[in-house]
C-alpha cells in the first residue's frame, strides 16, 4: 500500500507517542488520512505515563487514542513462553515478539468494533517488527490491509532517519518526548526491555553499556544471596515463596526478586533478524530468566530424555514462531498441544539461589510425577536395577559397534587429531 | 566375561589407585589373574602424585604400572570440543566422556605393545563409564575383550559397596589414599571435574555443596572485573591476550583465568544417564566454559542462520555422541567434517569480561569471514538494502499466512489463552 | 527371571499354537509352571482357525487358552498409525510394532481379571518383539514381571533352535500344525505381515521370493485401473466409494481393494533392529499403503510447509516409538496431542487411481480447509499476489545472501566439481 | 531494477527461445537495453535443436547468442543429488533447482569473459526460478545485478500473460516456435522433465494428464521384466552392468534403461513455492528415480541407523537447498561434506528388477563395508551374539519405562481410543 491508496480513510495506527508515531500521524493528516490511534498499555517499564503519551497523539492529530490495558494478556503470554521456554537462541525471552502478538490480538479487536480495516504501524523496513504486524493481521484478520510509512516510497523520501523527523516535528510545534540524548533504541514492556540500534551497532561497544533499566547491573547486585522457592502446576508459575498469583501478579514479583539481584540483565546477542540481515541487540528480562531457569530444573527432573528431547525441539519452533510474527498459526498450535500435555506432571516446588545474576539450584521437593529415584541413581547395590544387567546391556547394544568397527568405520580424522 | 573365564590370563586394567582399584586388583590377583595397569596421566588437577598411584597399584599385586602421558591427547580433544561446542545439555562440557575416549585410544595402543587383548576397568554397571569403555573398546578393537568386575556376579556377592571394600582392604593390609570422608565422587582431568554420588544424591542438597577444585566459588571471586582477548583461527583458541600456544597451554591458561572469576563451576544438571535412568551431577569445566563461550560470540558474527541451525544440530549429536561413548564413529566422523568447513571462516577476535561467574561480550574485530554489518543493520537509511524492498518481501511471504487465516487456520488455544 | 523362580507360579503366555508356543508351554509344565494362554484374534489373513490354536495350546499344557478379540482395537490402532503416517524408514508401515501394542493392552488387562502377574512370551533374545513385551509391560504394569525363555540360559541348553524343538514336539506326541517346509518366518495380522530369516537372510534373495498373502503380485494383478475414492475426516477415513465405516470396516475394504492391485507388497527393507544389529524383511500391508498415500495427498493441499515438516518430525518419532516398543509412553502421548491438532483441517475427499502397484492421483475435492487456490499458484496474472512483490522480496533476502557472497563463504568443494 | 535504469547497458539474458524469451529480448530492445544471450545445453529431451533457439533468440534482437555445452557439468550435479539423495519432499528429484545452480554457474563465467555484469530471466514474479537466479548471482557473484521484467511493473503493465505475448511476437513478426497447444509449461534437462501450470493448476486434472517425454507410461511398460545392476563407489554409480562411464554416460543410460520401463514418470505432489503459496507439479525422472532408489538399497546396508539419521537429515536439508536456490552456500558445503564422509563405505554392487514403474531388490554383493551379517541377523543360536545377553539389556532398558510407569506418565489419549 502506499499513500496514495488511503486519502479520505481510516487508519488504525499503533502509536507510541514517540518521534517517529508523532511524524507519521501528523504526516498522515496532512495527505488526509484519519486516524484512530491505539497504545497499548504493557506496564512499561521505562514509560512515564500513558496521559502523555495520548496527549502527544492527539496533539500530532490522531481522531482518537484507544488506550487498551493488555498487560493481564501480556502477562499471560508470557507464562506460555515460560511452560515452552520459548526463548530465542543466546537467551533471549523473545519478549517485544510476544508483545507484538498480545498488540497486534488487543489491536485487531479494537478496530473491528470500530470498523476499521487498515492496520499502520511505526516499524522501519529494515526490522522484525514490520513482519510480525502483516503476518498476524494476515493469520487474525486475512481481508484487513497493512500500511506502513516506513516502506512507502514517498514517505521515504521525505523521512531519511531521525534528524528530519526531528526537523519536522519541531517545524509542527509537536510536543516531543524531552529525553537525554537517545544512545539506542529500546522495546519497554512488563516481560522485559529489548534494545539495539545506536552505539549498539558498533561491536566495538560492550554489552554493559546498556544500563538496564529492570534491575541493578551485577556489579550493583547484594553480597548477600536471597533464595526463592517457585512452585509450579502444569508448568505454570502458581506461586512464589508461598505467595499465589495470577500470571500478572507472579510475573512483576519475579521481575522485582530477579531484577535487584541482577539476573537476565545486559544478555548480548548477534542475531539473525526475519530477512537475514545480522543485528544486535542487548535484552533484559529478569523474571523470565528466573521462572524460566526454574522451569528447566523442574522438566529435568519429570521429562525422560525422550520428552525432554521433543520439548526442546517444540521450544526452539515456538520460539522461531514468536520471533517471526507466527506464533498464533497452525504449527504453533499443534506445538502447544504437545507441550500442554508434556506439561502435566511439572507440578511441584523448586529453590533456587539467586546471587550477582546467578540463578542456582538449591533444592526440589513435593514433585508427584518426579522420575529421579536417588536409590537407582545411587552407584550403590541398592534400587531395583541390578548392575550384573549391565553386561548383557553392553554386549547387546555393541554388537553394532564391533561390527562398525570390524568393517573400518571409524572417526579417523578425529582419532589423528588426539 | 565373568572371573571363571579369566583364570592364568592377563588383562589391562584402567587404575586410578583409588579403593574400588586397589580392591579389584588384589580380588583379580586372587583369582590368578595378571593385571597390567595403565593410569593416565590427565594433568588431574585433584591428584597429587602418579607415582603415589603408582606404588597403590603395585601393592595391590599389578605387575607393572604404565602411566601414560595423555595431557597433550586430552587437551587436543578439548579444542574439539570446544570448537563443535559439544557441551551436554545444561551447559556440562563432557570433560568425563571426552577423556575416556582418549583414556581408551592410549590405553588400547599400550595394549597392543604389550600384547594384551583384554580390558578392564572399575566402573559401576549402573553408570555411563562402562558403556563408554565397550563402545570405544568394540569400535577400535573389535576383537578385544571386555571384564567388568562390577557386573560380574562373582564379584558383587562378595562387594556390595564402599564398606566391603574398606574392610577387605584393611584386611589385605592395602596402602589405600588417606583421605578426609568423601561426601561425593570426583572424576578430574585437565578439562574439568565431574562430581556425583554421596550427598549429591538428595535433591536437596544444594548445587553449591560442592566445593570447587580448578577456582573459586563466585562469592569468593574478586570484585574486579578482568578482561581477556581470545584469538581464534578457524574454530580453534590459538592464542590468549596475545600469547599464543597450543591447545594445551591453551587449556591451562584458560582454566587459570576462569577459575579465578568463579567462572563454568558449580553446573548443576539431573541427567538421563545412557541407560535412561536419571542421576544427578555437579561439573566444574572452567577454561572450557570461557572459551566456549567466546567461541559462541565469534559463530553469532561469522555463520548465518542456516548454518547456526546446521551447527547446533551437530553439536548437539556430537555431545551426545562423547556422552555415550561413540564419538570416534563413522556418525561423529561426518559430523566433524562439516563442523571443520563451517569453521572456515571462525578466525577473529572475541573479548570478554569475567567478573564473579559471568563472561560478557565486550567486542569482537578483525573478523574477515564477518557477516555483520552495521550499515545494513541500521535502522536509518544507509547500507544497501532499501527500506521500500520489504513491501514486496511481507506481501509474498504474507500470501499463504493469508490463505491460512481464510482456512481459520488458527492457535485457538492459545489465543483464547491470552 | 530364569525359570528356577518361576516353581509353583501361575504365569500367562502369549500363544500362537506355533512350534515355540508349543514347545515353551510343555516345558513350563514339566518345571511346574501353571500357564494361561493368551492369543489374539487379530484377523490374521493366514491363519485357519484360532480354535485349532485353542487345542494345540491346550494339549500342550496351557491350563485355560484366553482367546482375546482384538480386530477393532488393532484396526482403530492403525487408524491413528495412518492418521500420523507413522510408517517405519523404507516405507514399512510398522504392522507387528502396533499389534504388540494392541496385544499387551488386551492381554495385561486379561491378566488383572485373572490375578496373573507374569507376562511370559515365545520371541527370541535377538529381535524386537521382546524388547516391545517388556517396555509395553513396564510401563502398563510396572510391577508385572516378564519371563522370556528364550533368554533363559537353562531354556536355551536345551533348544538351540527348531531341529531341537521339532524333536522335542515329536518326542511329546504334541500335535504341530501341518505346515510345507516353512522358508522365512511370518508374522500376521489384519493391518499387514511381516517376513523374516530364513532364506530371506541372504541378500541374493530378491524381494519378490516372498508371495504374498494378502493380495496378488504385481505381475499378476489387472491390466484394468480402479478408482477409488477415499473421504477423510479429521484425519481419519471414514468412507470409501461412498460408503461408511468403522475403523474395521475400512481397513477390510482396503486391504481388499488394494491387495487385488499389487499394492503395497513385497516391500523390502534391511533395517536396524532396536539393538543396532541389521537384519531384513519383506513387508505386506496393501490398506495401510493405500489409505496413507491418499493421506499424504490431503496433508500435500491442507497443512503448510511449516505444519508439514513438523508432521513429518512427529511421523518419524511415533513410528521409532512403535518400533520400539514405547507407543504408550508421555513422549508419543505429547505427538499424537500435535497430530491431533494439525489433523482439524484433514477433511475432505481424494480419489485414486490403483494400477499394478501404483497408487496414482487422480483428484481431490470438497476440502474446507484447503490451502490451494489455483488463481494464486498461476502463473499467469491472475489473484491476490502482484508479481512485482517479488522484486522486494528477492531483495530483502538477498541481502544476507550477498553478504556471504562477499564474505566468500561458499560451497567450493561442490562448485569444484561441477 | 526496473527497465528505466537499464537504458544503454549491455545485459545477459538466459533465453530459451520460447515465447517468454522472445517478447521479453524484443522489448528490451526497443527500450534501447543491449542483449547478449546464453543458452545452456543441457540434453533438453523435448528439444528439437539449439541451433533454431538461436535463429529465434537472433531474430528477436539478441546481439549475440551464446550456446554453452553444460551437459557434462550438470550430470556431474545429478551425482551429487543421487550419492545426497536430496529429493524434494514426495519424491521430485529437483530436477530444475539442479539446473539453476548448473545453468547460473556458466553464464556467470560467460559473463565475467564478455565483461557484462547484469543478468536477467524470463522467470515470472510468483515461481521459484526467479529466487533461484537472483540468490545464486548474490552469492556467486555479489556485485552482479538481477533484472527480471516479470516483476518489473512496466513490464507488467503491457503483459498480463501469453495472450498479449503471442499478440505481440505476431506483430512483430518473431518466429514463434510452431507447437501444439500448449496445455502445460515444462522445464526439461537431461536428469528430469517437470510440469506446471496450465490444466495442471487443476486439481481434478489426473497425473496422467502428462505424457511422460522421457519413457513410456506404465500402461505401456514391457511385460517383461529386466533386471539392471548399478555399482557404486563412494556414494557415486560408476558402472551399469558392468559397464563403466563418466557421470554424463551413466545418467543418460540410466534414463533409457528406467524410461522404458516406466519408472519415475509422473509424480504427482502439491507442494510449497518458496514464498509459500502452494503449487502442483508433475515430475518425470527415471534415471535419477533408478539411481536413487539403488541408492538407498545401499546405505541400508552400509549405513548403522545414526548414521542413516544424520544422512537422511542432510538429504533434507540439501534439498531444500537445491529447491531455494541455495546450493552453493556455505551450509549446503557443510552437509556436503558430512556426506562425503558418510559416502566412504557406499561401495558395492546392487541388482534392481525393473518392471511396470517399480524398482524391486534383488539382490546386493561385494560390499566391504556392508554392517549386514546374516548369523547374527539369524533367530538361530549362531553368530557372536548370545540371546541371554538381551535379559540384561531389556532389564537395563525397562528401569526408566518402569519409573515412568509408576509416575503414571502415559499416553492415555491413544490407550483410551484403542
Amino acid at each position: 500500500m502506499d499513500i496514495g491508496m488511503l486519502r479520505g480513510k481510516t487508519i488504525c495506527f499503533a502509536g507510541s507517542g514517540g518521534l517517529d508515531s508523532m511524524t507519521i500521524v501528523s504526516w498522515l493528516r496532512e495527505h488526509d488520512v484519519n486516524v484512530e490511534c491505539v497504545t497499548a498499555d504493557f506496564g512499561q517499564p521505562d514509560e512515564v505515563s500513558l496521559d502523555a503519551v495520548r496527549e502527544r497523539m492527539l496533539a500530532a492529530g490522531a481522531r482518537n487514542v484507544h488506550i487498551v490495558d493488555l498487560k493481564k494478556s501480556l502477562a499471560n503470554a508470557g507464562a506460555e513462553v515460560i511452560k515452552s521456554r520459548a526463548f530465542h537462541t543466546g537467551r533471549y525471552w523473545n519478549t517485544t515478539g510476544v508483545a507484538r502478538h498480545v498488540l497486534l490480538k488487543g489491536m485487531l479487536e479494537t478496530m473491528s468494533s470500530l470498523g476499521v480495516t487498515i492496520v499502520s504501524h511505526g516499524c522501519t523496513g529494515r526490522g522484525n517488527d514490520q513482519i510480525r504486524f502483516q503476518h498476524i493481521t494476515n493469520l487474525l484478520q486475512p481481508e484487513f490491509d497493512v500500511y506502513a510509512p516506513w516502506r512507502d516510497t514517498q514517505f521515504l523520501a521525505q523521512f531519511g532517519g531521525r534528524k528530519q523527523m526531528i526537523e519536522y516535528c519541531t517545524a509542527k510545534k509537536l510536543p516531543l518526548k524531552a529525553s537525554a540524548d537517545v544512545i539506542y533504541s529500546t522495546d519497554a514492556n512488563l516481560l522485559g526491555l529489548t534494545h539495539e540500534a545506536g552505539v549498539l551497532e558498533s561491536l566495538s561497544t560492550p554489552a554493559s553499556a546498556v544500563r538496564p533499566t529492570m534491575g541493578v547491573p551485577v556489579e550493583e547486585a547484594p553480597n548477600t544471596a536471597e533464595t526463592v522457592t517457585l512452585r509450579f502446576e502444569k508448568g505454570y508459575v502458581v506461586a512464589i515463596n508461598g505467595e499465589a498469583g495470577d500470571h500478572l501478579a507472579i510475573m512483576l514479583r519475579a521481575n522485582d526478586i530477579a531484577g535487584r539481584h541482577g539476573v537476565g540483565l545486559n544478555v548480548h546477542l548477534v542475531e539473525d533478524r526475519v530477512i537475514g540481515i545480522k543485528s544486535r541487540g542487548v535484552y533484559e528480562a529478569p523474571g523470565m530468566e528466573l521462572l524460566g531457569t526454574a522451569h528447566e530444573f523442574m522438566t529435568q527432573i519429570t521429562l525422560d530424555e525422550r520428552s525432554q528431547r521433543l520439548f526442546t525441539h517444540l521450544s526452539h519452533l515456538l520460539a522461531d514462531h514468536i520471533y517471526r510474527g507466527i506464533w498464533f498459526d497452525k504449527t504453533s498450535s499443534a506445538a502447544m498441544a504437545a507441550i500442554d500435555d508434556l506439561s502435566d506432571g511439572v507440578t511441584g516446588e523448586v529453590t533456587v539461589k539467586l546471587y550477582k545474576g546467578h540463578v542456582a539450584f538449591e533444592g526440589a521437593r513435593d514433585i508427584p510425577a518426579s522420575l529421579y529415584n536417588s536409590d537407582n541413581a545411587s552407584m550403590e547395590a541398592i534400587g531395583t536395577f541390578s548392575h550384573a544387567d549391565s553386561e548383557g546391556y553392553v554386549r547387546a547394544t555393541g554388537q553394532s559397534i564391533k561390527m562398525a568397527g570390524v568393517a573400518g568405520s571409524k572417526n579417523n580424522a578425529l582419532l589423528g587429531r588426539l
